[in-house]
């Protein structure tokens, strides 16, 4: 049945990864990682030198509740949007887990030396600020892992995971702080990276004869609705995710609403899509579960800006419309014609959108005026401050087209250089015949249909009236 | 076997429908909504302006976390809840996403008519409180949803949604600024017009053959787990609900503890209750879901005043035996005699609850006294100010009553006026045996059954210990 | 079948004792619980007389985002969490929901009682945190009910939360204000107490013919999912459960790094730890669904300390390894040596991490120093001010350590006396071979498979193109 047989046991491997990793990272941490003065407990030395006039000024007040809206979106919302298929729901939402769990400490790590290395002692000093920094990381990763779920081992994950970050971190720099692109939902730096990451390393990995496990490439009843719990949460905090590390005050306050707004314009589009190119005019549960979640991405970029809600409205609509048509027409084409086998369609959730998201930045970036915003509203929201003080929208707008094409190039060429290190045979991946099928890494359960009915219902008769 | 088989294809009208829709929003919110003076970039002079000494006094930072919560209630609180019937969840989940996305934005167009209109410049400015009443505006038609569930057509609910939203700004606008009604969980407001908006309109679309779906009326072991999920997201976060718009401080506190309390004792005496009447004393999983509930509709007015603890508990200690009882005889009853066929029996839920609780907040009011509230306290609590300075807590009792009146004249009106309009034989609605059934509307996957085992299992050979 | 036909018909008895507790709930409320001078309307008084300089400083806002993240643990958390078992997830989910509701509301008065009573006028006075401390101590009950998940009664969970949460209120007061222990995230308070409160009365309610009902004491691929839901939510949230109720400011900031952290750490040693020691390298939902967890009750008593980032990663990197270990070795050792049977594991969970957080805080206070801390910092984070202003942090070091023990001996030693009152025969528990089932104690629906796949499909024909 199988060409092949492959060894999926990864008994020996997976643990010494998990084991020499996370030793890494402890003593990393114990060179490298200490608090921050608001997490630290100097804070009260510290803010009596600082005139802070309350603890509500620490910064955990301004960003923890977005911080955990966040974490809900990585570990619930990306786990169960991948739960669709009828058996690869253990590996979809565990191996979510696994990798996201270790790479935000790595992520915590890489961009701790790039943006908050504390000169003076060679600390990394870490805030709430930082842990949501280290789960935007992991969202990049998540989503490539969106593109070969089912078809790679828990290993691959882990190496992907490990390469995946660090690129992450050195792109970021890049873009934000180099080319001082704007970016705060993401539009670049997460998505369209980790969308081209994840789509390269399918190409790289292609599978001619994945067609030996069709029977197991579709979803259940309940799978779906299992997917559609990760889908509401990620739609319904994305506004915190957009907004979680914009400015304090407007900043947020704005992001929210554009992100709201785009998400719901989304869904509008999306249905009518659905709708419109089935057969019957029935809606299709994989447009519903992901295309839905097509205008937060895209609005990633521009959310702090003055987008005007009928803007972020217009973003959402264009998205609804294009990330459907991407899974209708798109995916099947890449697959065919392209040797890109995409399983969650991530080009059509994240790649594609977030090229839109960065488009849309730099538009509205360039448009940007002060009449608009207001000389201080126009410094603060693009931060025209310190070595880019004779910034100019028009200038910043080109900034954030060129922050998008590093986005681009750092997930083709990261996704290529990775994809190169995980065809070596010794990680343990399935057979083309054994994909998208728990069996392999997981102990399971005895089917449900195995539990007689007989036993179940035999002690009726003792239940008497008092 | 079915008597007159129905045209269920919605291919041209779902999408004409949301394209027309959400175009018309785009038009909408590019003549009317603008971010409000804490959402925009101008907040920066605006602090500066008004002596405001931090971002942190923001409104943002007063409500965001409150929305969030508010936010789960609509799309998975609401939305999984409805999951209960064993071949509906997608039609649940899914048509309850669509009109919660449509109708929000409809919301904010409707609500800043009424209440945020800046008549410098002739637009509405929205910010995080808008979004929040956008939300409990959407609550409205979703209990509506609820007592039609599984027999409507999706372009029906559009066209309930698009109506209900717009009756609700109405008549909210009624209630809390000419009447002076308080109402901030919307006991009133949000409940009781929801309840009787939903039972006018399953009134009017009665179907006398609708025991012909009666194998599909019933729920299955995991479809009624899926449901819990949406109870316990509905009543954990109900303490942020009742609590998003009241007053800053106090008023928020209170609200919360009052409904935090209210919901735990509806727990137990819907326990006992649903025990009692039950053959054997067994629980029922409609009432744990449902009637569960009922404590936070029925505190909902009356959670921002000085209810005190004891009070809380009693009022959810009602609620919980009336709404269990409810389900236990009064839906039956409905269904048989009254020709309402209630689906998820909101008349138990919301209905009723919101009736009590209207009530409840006339009594506290009119009970209200400067012993008990402090002379300020009292001010600020019913908010007797500008034209209603000699406002008494007396008077504000009738004017409670009189709200939950109007509130009760617009659902059933309402309900009645959009039933006829439901009723033109266009909508694509589906016949009397093939309600509950997703399969009008959906692609389904194929059976969990038809997965075949021996597919399943038969690579367990090649996997050896290394 | 059954060696002993028992009556499980609980249909007087758990009305009877849901009603009138519920009613004594009320009473007691009444004379004692009333708002604080936070949540009251005098606050507007209250603000002005204390100079507070905006509501934005109420507690409310400090606490309230943490309080809904806990609430969603005590009911989503650990009710799904136990929904594992094929066919005990009603009463997994519903007994949960029970007695948490009831839990907090006799956890308000015990608390309150010894911590809140203001003795100016005899009432206790809640806010925000006391509803955070209701919660935790309910949760302490909850652990419990793990160890007997499926074998006892709804009317012997009422009694066991009780009598759970009296001896709870009674080892914090003796452990955090007699003993002047810290334990912000309760390591010692709740899990160890709970830990041992649970396996004590498994311990005296062991039932030597279990096996009888062994076939349903696995799970289901569905289940396990649902499962997943809990310990996801648990996960994510648990930085916020040790951050709730810690310090405002620094001591609230670094509670939830420290756990994210410890908790990160535990993903990689759990997964390291199950796939080695499992035929073929397979990974056992058992143990991704629990130890996953440990880390973050292991960093409970230290979290608010100075543990460091590291600090954090080796108290969750032991654990993983130690609990996983505990769920292959300890659990079925302890079932079969030491007639303790534990459903959940909650030895491996909560006792064994439990205790190690114990230690772990002892160490950490006895290790502190003002070089590290700071003076204010070391007099603030461990609260030597009042009657322990001469205590030194090797002093501390030695009050933990007592800490730890008498929740040990509480746990135990009340354990054993609710043992002995659970095993009275008026309670209503299933006979051995009817346990883990849900049928005893719910009206089941009809089994999914009997849906007559003809009826669900035969409309496919009259649906067609318009």
């Amino acid at each position: 049945m199988c060409d092949r047989p492959k060894n999926t046991n990864v008994r020996l491997r997976l643990p010494a990864v998990c084991i020499v990793w996370q030793t890494a990272m402890i003593i990393l941490f114990g060179v490298f990682i200490r608090y921050n003065e608001e997490a630290d407990t100097h804070w009260v030395e510290y803010k009596k030198e600082k005139n802070i006039p309350s603890d509500i000024e620490n910064d955990f007040y301004f960003r923890y509740p977005s911080f955990q809206d966040v974490h809900v979106m990585i570990f619930v919302g990306f786990g169960f949007l991948m739960t669709f298929l009828k058996r690869y729901s253990f590996g979809a939402v565990g191996f979510n887990f696994l990798i996201a769990a270790f790479g935000l400490q790595w992520a915590l790590l890489m961009q701790g030396w790039f943006h908050s290395l504390d000169y003076t002692d060679g600390k990394i000093k870490i805030g709430v600020e930082s842990l949501i920094n280290a789960d935007f990381c992991v969202a990049g990763c998540l989503i490539a892992y969106g593109a070969v779920l089912g078809k790679v081992s828990p290993v691959q994950l882990m190496v992907m995971t490990l390469f995946g970050i660090t690129l992450f971190a050195v792109e970021e720099y890049i873009i934000l702080n180099l080319i001082h692109a704007r970016d705060a939902g993401g539009s670049m730096v997460i998505h369209t990276f980790g969308g081209y990451y994840g789509l390269s390393i399918s190409w790289m990995l292609y599978r001619p004869n994945l067609d030996q496990s069709s029977r197991l490439q579709g979803s259940v009843y309940h799978s779906d609705l299992f997917a559609m719990i990760g889908t509401l949460f990620l739609w319904m905090f994305w506004p915190s995710f957009n907004s979680a590390i914009t400015d304090h005050g407007d900043g947020q306050h704005r992001a929210a609403i554009n992100t709201y707004l785009a998400l719901a314009s989304t869904v509008l589009t999306t249905v009518a899509v659905s709708s419109l190119f089935q057969k019957h005019g029935k809606l299709d549960m994989v447009h519903i579960q992901n295309s839905t979640l097509a205008g937060g991405v895209a609005v990633g970029t521009a959310a702090e800006f003055m987008l005007m809600p009928y803007g972020s409205l217009i973003v959402g609509f264009c998205c609804g419309i294009l990330s459907t048509l991407g899974y209708i027409y798109i995916t099947p084409f890449m697959e065919k014609y392209m040797k890109i086998q995409d399983t969650c369609g991530i080009h059509n959730l994240h790649a594609m959108p977030g090229v839109i998201g960065g488009i849309v930045g730099a538009i509205t970036a360039a448009a940007a005026s002060e009449s608009v915003y207001g000389a201080e509203g126009l410094i603060n929201t693009f931060d025209f401050e310190g070595e880019f003080e004779n910034m100019v929208p028009t200038k910043q707008g080109g900034h954030q087209a060129a922050g998008l094409c590093v986005a681009i190039l750092f997930g083709i060429g990261g996704g290529i250089l990775v994809g190169f290190i995980l065809r070596l045979p010794i990680w343990g991946d399935a057979a083309d015949d054994n994909c998208f099928d728990d069996e392999p890494y997981w102990e399971l359960p005895e089917d449900e249909e195995s539990i007689p009915p007989v036993l179940q219902y035999n002690n009726h008769a003792i239940n008497k009236d008092v």
